[in-house]
């Protein structure tokens, strides 16, 4: 089927205690694309970049079967560009530069081509410019998901919750379903944040793994124990990409086939932790994916044929 | 089979963001005999009380057919006491009082009739205490698991290491398996750790489940997502006690059953977090216990035929 991702394309320039990058490619778009593009759907992506930005990098996008003709380039405008520093327990970070450059006035255009996608991924983006794209479809996709962040929580609420009546999936860590429901326990949250929309509720919870709500019923996917964790950066965008790549090219929308879409976004994402920013994931083979969803399932699996009481 | 635990068998009082309670009863030993109850074994414990214990709870032990003939009492002397305080997210709590009182000088006298036990779970105390008993014991278990805390890594390290050479499982949360390991990641804390003796290693990680090692292979199983929860002492040593009293009574070590065993464990832990001290755990029926693990079930079961790569 068909995948519209909406989402940065941008540079990142990241320092962990491992070690330090200059600007390297980031992006909630380009980790999500790439990571939907392990699957067979037409996928068509919707994003701004600057002339700064790398042409053999969208031709990877291109390569790896991306229809790019919804990335705007500005001429004369530079790239969005995020610095951050982890802490040492890699599960905090602080930012150290925010240049929006050419997201400031972001006007997602969606090409004529891109016109009845089934599937829409909203990367985090300003919910305005997240219900522009919405709005800017002829026909209502078969599912809508997107991710937000706290940040539009503290400076946009009004119309966070304007477009989370538009979506079917929300896909957000623990903190910010906290934040967004004001309430401390994720199964109290998750109620609260149905409410507002969105009859799908993934929250990330990093290390801790993830939780799918849908009326009454619930899942959880660990996250897969690592050695190390190189850089968290992109883990949740490849998370949101590896599940609606996998949902589109399955074209299943049952609470079944989410559960199997989030083992294969959680098997990517833990691919993408090994090493800095996109590097991990440009080679993964099938071969890599497979051998990864089986460790999902041996670390997981468990037959319950002695229940003694 | 036969399943021996050494524990405290003690009063707690407890201050959550729901309320507080006066002097209750609590203790490693009394959580992990409760939960063991569960299973149909011949249950022993090893303790010590003062004469200001109440006698019906004594009765009630024995009505959960535990022989208490391992307890002896103190005359002239008091109840192991310890008193804390949960802070808002119930992660962290501040100890307030502490009274070893007749834990001060516990000499663990293993009953002749316990002599010959198949399974042995030692509760946390301190590390010469447990020794002892194994040391006591004419036969070696088929399966000794115990607990420790961060504590007797401080004060005991040496005696700590000594007796982890002589245990199969080792049972203790991702706060101290960093400690004991000086590991930050709990891949590799966890093969430290099984160096060090413990060829079994769980790492409990509150509400965020437990990972059992052994081996090259892993096992998680997630904590249930509750709405509330209303005080988490005692959830540990009946996580333990759920643990050790499905392998007894199942009487099979293989990791497969040490994953049911597991599940056995957090779905009463799941119940213990309901109410104060052990008022929950002693209303559990066994059809509760059977559907609560079908929560687990259902929580984690997904089956992955539609690889898609």
């Amino acid at each position: 089927m068909s995948l519209l991702t909406v989402g940065s394309v941008a540079f990142d320039a990241i320092e962990t205690p491992f070690g330090k990058t200059d600007k390297i490619i980031g992006g909630a778009g380009t980790y999500i694309a790439l990571a939907a593009s392990f699957y067979n759907n037409r996928q068509n992506i919707v994003s701004v970049v600057g002339e700064d930005f790398p042409n053999e990098m969208l031709e990877e996008l291109k390569r790896r079967n991306i229809d790019i003709s919804g990335i705007q380039i500005k001429r004369g405008e530079k790239t969005f560009f995020w610095s951050g520093k982890y802490h040492n327990d890699m599960n905090s970070r602080d930012t150290l530069v925010t240049e929006l450059n050419v997201l400031e006035h972001f006007d997602p255009i969606v090409p004529e081509s891109y016109q009845g996608t089934e599937y829409l991924m909203l990367g985090n983006l300003s919910p305005q410019v997240q219900r522009q794209v919405i709005e800017r479809l002829t026909e209502r996709p078969k599912l809508i998901a997107m991710d937000t962040m706290n940040f539009w929580m503290d400076i946009a609420l009004d119309d966070l919750k304007e477009t989370l009546k538009l979506i079917d999936v929300l896909i957000i860590n623990d903190e910010e379903a906290r934040q967004l429901s004001g309430e401390y326990s994720l199964v109290k949250a998750s109620k609260i944040i149905r409410e507002m929309g969105p009859q799908y509720l993934i929250i990330k919870k990093g290390e801790h793994g993830a939780l799918l709500f849908h009326e009454s019923k619930m899942f959880f996917a660990p996250a897969l124990p690592l050695e190390e964790v190189f850089d968290p950066t992109g883990a949740g965008d490849t998370f949101a990409g590896g599940f609606m790549g996998y949902i589109a090219s399955t074209d299943d929308i049952s609470f079944e086939n989410m559960k199997r879409a989030i083992i294969n976004g959680s098997a990517l994402a833990s691919f993408c932790v090994e090493e800095f920013g996109t590097e991990r994931l440009m080679n993964i083979t099938a071969k890599d994916l497979e051998e990864r969803i089986e460790e999902f399932v041996s670390l997981t699996n468990f037959d319950m044929i002695q229940i003694i009481s």
